[in-house]
């Protein structure tokens, strides 16, 4: 776990670098953001194509991916909910609830790391973890090829996509989901209109709120494009005993400690924390100033940034829902 | 329950009409057929509006709508899965398992009544009837209108489409879900492009097929433009007890009685029957010759059959998911 102690000679200085502010009272803290780009990073050996990110849009949505053949990727990670469920805690099979809130899938594609604890490195590696866990999907991997090799129309998608001898295989499975997954990104937000030059873009209040996420700290750890720096940080959130990243690295530092959340598209994507304890954001800024700032916000900051975080929906991937076979 | 006593008759009168079959073997048959409209018929009292359907849609998707948040009529009338679950028999609410098979919401918008057993004359009567089913949806409408409520977008929406001092009522989301419901058709079919006039639309496996359906007696209850005429008859198939219709009217002539399902869209709409106890479309066929016209139709017959209900599938509609609030 990374210490946080940096945070104040990382402000002091940046804050110096600025130059314009006797034009601008905020444009030395627009230089510390960074829009997000409007194409993810693609791995090597994954490509986007086309026919690639329409296969995993399939799979994403297949309920058949699952033990009782109702729960699809799509069903915690619902395009209408901002790709989450929006409930506190996953439901999955059996209507077992699963200890943690459904991350977004919007944007993860920008992540250093997958899941609440970072267990898994790339969205390759993330799919076939809830496909999985008897409490998501509770599919085995076997049983899963085994129905997408049942439907001649898979068969032959997956060999156009993949080519070779015997193209249904966990690995390409999750190839696909994940070039769906790096579609999945809602550039173009109010804020990223507004660094790019557009003034107007946000409300005098948004700019507030913007210079009160760079003075009270929150950009020490929701830096960068897409809002966080990828390390983990032990965090207390109403009701959540989440032992956290600890149950990956097994280190005592480690206890509680989960990944910096992005901020992007945060409106969309409540209820918040590990646990989706709280369901206001206003409620959430005031609980991470106190928690992770030592700050108690006063009601103003507190407006001023959830008028600011509001600046960071994005446009939505639009797509048509898929067919399946 | 209707007698289908009546049917020999009706197909002796049908098949002498036909003219040009010297030309053509199979205008006779195909003269007994209709085209489904590209336009479903709308109730007076609820009048299509392109904001009630878009306020529909959300509706459809909206699984806050349920007791646990999970549950919307997306979930078991899937767009992906022909608005189906392809499951035997739903699964809902805290994974209980209903009695019966998820019919297709495609072109329901023609059917006479609603549900298995036809218990609602309307789409807008049928839509509260999930959400309240505790093995379904699982809210009561005072929740359902609370959750509604909560929300200023909805709030907003219902009273631009419905107007009114207090327009989130059910009865006014019943009706902008059945406004939704009603685009959700699917005309085109490569059998209505052969009904229009393009004779290559079809194979002639499929024209074979048409020739069985109407000789072999499937058209006397299979009729019209959505191939249903609406009637309930007693049907037995294999491991239901489902006493159907009696359920409803309490009359012995009704038991194990269910309405003619519809046959577009057929191939998507798997498993078959009110139990959803066969998953093949030949063996679904097979079984329909043998309990219900007392015919054991031939492997060719089968296979000619299939191939014909094939063509009855239609263009899908297309939309975008809504994003809720």
């Amino acid at each position: 776990m990374k210490k946080r102690t940096a945070l104040p000679l990382l402000l002091a200085g940046l804050l110096v670098a600025g130059g314009s502010q006797a034009a601008d009272p905020y444009a030395k803290f627009k230089e510390l953001f960074k829009p997000l780009p409007a194409i993810a990073p693609i791995p090597a050996d994954n490509p986007q194509t086309e026919a690639k990110v329409e296969l995993g849009k399939m799979l994403y949505f297949d309920a058949r991916l699952s033990g009782d053949g109702t729960i699809a990727c799509a069903t915690c990670h619902n395009p209408a909910l901002g790709f989450t469920d929006r409930i506190p805690r996953a439901i999955g099979h059996g209507a077992a609830r699963g200890p943690r809130n459904s991350p977004t899938t919007l944007n993860a594609a920008f992540l250093t790391s997958q899941f609440w604890d970072g267990r898994a490195p790339t969205l390759e590696a993330q799919a076939l973890g809830p496909l999985q866990a008897n409490i998501e999907h509770n599919i085995t991997l076997d049983k899963a090829i085994a129905v997408l090799k049942g439907f001649p129309e898979y068969q032959k998608r997956f060999a156009e996509v993949f080519g070779g001898k015997d193209p249904v295989t966990p690995d390409n499975l999750a190839k696909a989901i994940a070039a769906f997954e790096r579609t999945l990104i809602t550039p173009n937000s109010p804020f990223d209109r507004y660094l790019a030059g557009d003034e107007s873009a946000i409300s005098t209040q948004q700019k507030k709120g913007m210079k009160s996420f760079v003075e009270k700290g929150c950009v020490g750890c929701h830096n960068g494009p897409n809002f966080t720096d990828g390390n983990f940080y032990a965090i207390k959130v109403p009701g959540s005993t989440d032992e956290g990243r600890y149950t990956v690295t097994k280190k005592e530092s480690d206890k509680h400690a989960f990944r910096t959340q992005t901020l992007r598209n945060v409106a969309l994507t409540y209820p918040y924390f590990n646990n989706g304890s709280v369901w206001k954001l206003d409620e959430a800024v005031k609980i991470m100033g106190k928690e992770m700032l030592k700050t108690d916000l006063s009601k103003d900051e507190v407006d001023d940034l959830v008028a600011f975080l509001h600046g960071l929906t994005g446009e939505m991937p639009k797509f048509t829902i898929p067919a399946l076979p």
